[in-house]
C-alpha cells in the first residue's frame, strides 16, 4: 500500500509538533490564524487524511452512526423487500454523509447482536426502527449512547422519537372511502401488536366506521405480514370470508399491491368492483395500473429528522427527549372509486 | 455509560497479563488448553466485547467492507428508487454479517470521496458497483486494498470482478420476441456507455436481430436513464416516432414497468398489442398486473460471490483476480404474446 501521510509527517513538514497541528485539527482555541494556515496548507499539500479508528479512540467518537433494522425472518436478511426502508435508509445515509458521519447497518440476529455492535463499532448513536421487546429497550439505555426510535409506540426509556400520526392515517383512510359511499371495507394489515403501528391504524379505522354509524364487522379484518405475498393471500381470505365487501384499507402499499394483484387476478375490476386503498406513498404505489390511492408519508423528511436529532444529542446541542409526530395526508390516485 | 469491560478487566479476573489473553483472543499458536479455557471462561462472566476500533488499530484489520453505490445524481442519495440495489445490498451485508464483518454504504460525490472513505475508516476492502472512470481505477489501484467490482466490463487494473452474461442476457431477450413472430421491437435502456452493461445487452439484441435477417432499425432504439419516469418517457417517444412496434425489450424491470405503464395509459394493452419484455427479474415484475416477463439474474448470488472473493483475498486465500459470469435465464410471464 502507498505509505499513508500521517499526523506526524504534517508535524515535520511544517516544523510544529504533532500536538500543535492536532490543536488545529480538532478546531480547537487559541490557535494562531498564522499557525492554523500552515497547518492546513501542509495537510492540502501532502493530502493528509485523518484517519477516524485512531481519531475514535483519541476522541471517543467514532462519526459512526448504527441504524437497527427489522428482518424478515429472525438471522436472516435485510427487509429491503418492501421499498419503504430503502428509502428511510437512504435519506438517514445521506443526511449523516453530508455532515460527516457514516452509516452502519445490520439486521439484528437478536435483540442482543445489535448493542454487541454498537460497542464492538464505538457508534456515536443509534437510529432504531420498528418496535422490539422491552428488555431491548431496558438493555439500550444502559449503553447510555444517543437513541433516536423511529415507528414505535414502545418507549418505556424516553428515547428520542420520530414517527407519523398512524391512528389519523387509518381514520383518514377509511373516512376517505367511507365518504365515497363505502360501508363494507376490509382491514388488511400486518401484525396487530401491541403498541406498533399496526395496532394504531387500526384504532384509527375502527373510530372512522362508529363515528358514521357502520357496524364493526370482525370477518372483514385480516391480518397477516408486511408483504406482497401476504397481501395476495389475505386479500382472497377475506373475499372468501366475508361478502359486499367494495373496498379494501391496505395498512402498507407493498400489501395493497398483493391484494390488487389478488383481486385483478380473480377476474374482478379494480376500482369498478372493488377499491384499494394504501400507506406510505412509495414510489412504486405510481408504477401500478392503476396507481394506488394512499396515505401519504414523508419517509425522507423522517430520516431527515432522526438523523437531526441524533446529532443534535451526539453534539450536545439538546438534553430533553424529543418526540415529533409528522403529518398525514391522503394521495388520490386510481385504485379507489366513488360508489 | 456503563463500564466497559476490557481485556485489562479479563486480565485481572484470571491472573493472567494483557498479553496472554490477547494471545488467546487473537487465536494465536501455543496457547495451553486451560489457559485458553480460563480466559473464555472469563469473558464470557464478564461480558467483554472486543472494540473493533481498538482492535483495527492493533491489527490493520478493521472488519469493515465499503460498497460504493451509484447515486441517482452526483452529491445526492443513493439510487435505491430501483430495488436492483436494495437487493444487492441486502445480499452483501448478510453474507459480511454471518462472517463477522460490517459494511458502509456510502454515495460517492466525487470518484474521491470514496476513496477518502476507504483511508478514512481503514476499510479492509471495497465492493463497487457499476461503471466509473479511469482515473477511479487506478486510484484504486494505488489504496492497494482487496476490491471486487460488480457489473462493469470496465477494469483495467485486473480487480476481482463478478458479473453477468450481459450480450447474452440481450440476445436471449430478443431472441424469445423473434421466435414469438415479433420483428418490430423497441430497444428501450439506460445510457449506452461504451463498457457499461448496457451496451452489451445492446449488442446481444443486434446479434439476436442480425442472425434472423431482420433488418435493425435505428429509430426503434431509444436509450435513457435506469428509471421508471425515463421508461415512461422512452415508450412514449418510440411509439411516436416508429410505426408497426409489437415489442418492446427494456433493459431493466424498473424501465420496463415505466413503458408497460405508458402502454396502458395510451389505451393499449400489454400484450395484445405490445409484448413488453424486462431484465433483472426484481419481485416487483412479479407485482404489476400483468406481470413481467424479464431476464432473470441472481442479485443475491451476485452479493454472496463478491463477498466471498473479497473476504478469501483479505483472509490471503487467494492471490490471483477472479472473474465470475453467473449465467442469465427467461423468465417467462404475462407481458409477452406469440404473434
Amino acid at each position: 500500500m502507498a505509505k499513508r501521510i500521517t499526523i506526524k509527517d504534517v508535524a515535520e513538514e511544517t516544523g510544529l509538533s504533532i500536538a500543535a497541528v492536532s490543536y488545529v485539527l480538532n478546531d480547537k482555541e487559541g490557535v494562531r490564524p498564522e499557525t492554523r494556515e500552515m497547518v492546513l496548507d501542509a495537510v492540502q499539500r501532502l493530502g493528509y487524511v485523518p484517519n477516524y479508528t485512531a481519531r475514535g479512540l483519541a476522541s471517543h467518537r467514532s462519526r459512526l452512526i448504527g441504524i437497527c433494522s427489522p428482518q424478515t425472518e429472525p438471522g436472516s436478511k435485510l427487509m429491503f423487500d418492501n421499498p419503504f426502508y430503502s428509502k428511510l435508509f437512504s435519506s438517514i445515509e445521506y443526511e449523516c454523509r453530508i455532515e460527516g458521519y457514516h452509516v452502519i447497518v445490520s439486521g439484528t440476529d437478536a435483540d442482543e447482536s445489535f448493542l454487541k455492535l454498537a460497542q464492538q463499532r464505538s457508534l456515536d448513536g443509534m437510529i432504531i426502527v420498528g418496535s422490539y421487546s422491552k428488555e431491548f429497550y431496558s438493555d439500550l439505555k444502559k449503553a447510555n449512547m444517543p437513541v433516536v426510535l423511529i415507528d414505535t409506540y414502545q418507549n418505556p426509556e424516553r428515547f428520542h422519537e420520530v414517527k407519523i400520526d398512524d391512528r389519523r392515517g387509518g381514520y383518514l383512510a377509511t373516512k376517505y372511502l367511507i365518504d365515497r359511499g363505502h360501508k363494507d371495507i376490509a382491514f388488511i394489515s400486518g401484525a396487530l401488536r401491541e403498541q406498533g403501528v399496526t395496532q394504531l391504524r387500526f384504532d384509527g379505522y375502527r373510530l372512522a366506521l362508529q363515528e358514521s354509524g357502520i357496524a364493526y364487522r370482525k370477518e372483514l379484518v385480516v391480518p397477516g405480514v408486511v408483504s406482497f405475498q401476504s397481501g395476495v393471500e389475505c386479500a382472497g381470505k377475506v373475499l372468501e370470508q366475508a361478502s359486499g365487501i367494495t373496498a379494501m384499507f391496505c395498512t402498507a402499499d407493498i400489501i395493497a399491491m398483493g391484494a390488487m394483484k389478488k383481486v385483478l387476478s380473480m377476474g374482478l375490476n379494480v376500482p369498478q368492483d372493488i377499491s384499494i386503498m394504501g400507506f406510505d406513498n412509495l414510489n412504486i404505489s405510481e408504477y401500478t395500473s392503476p396507481s394506488i390511492t394512499t396515505v401519504g408519508q414523508d419517509i425522507e423528511l423522517k430520516g431527515k429528522l432522526a438523523v437531526e436529532i441524533i446529532l443534535d444529542e451526539i453534539e450536545n446541542r439538546i438534553q430533553e427527549p424529543r418526540c415529533i409526530e409528522l403529518p398525514v395526508q391522503i394521495i388520490e390516485r386510481e385504485s379507489t372509486r366513488r360508489l
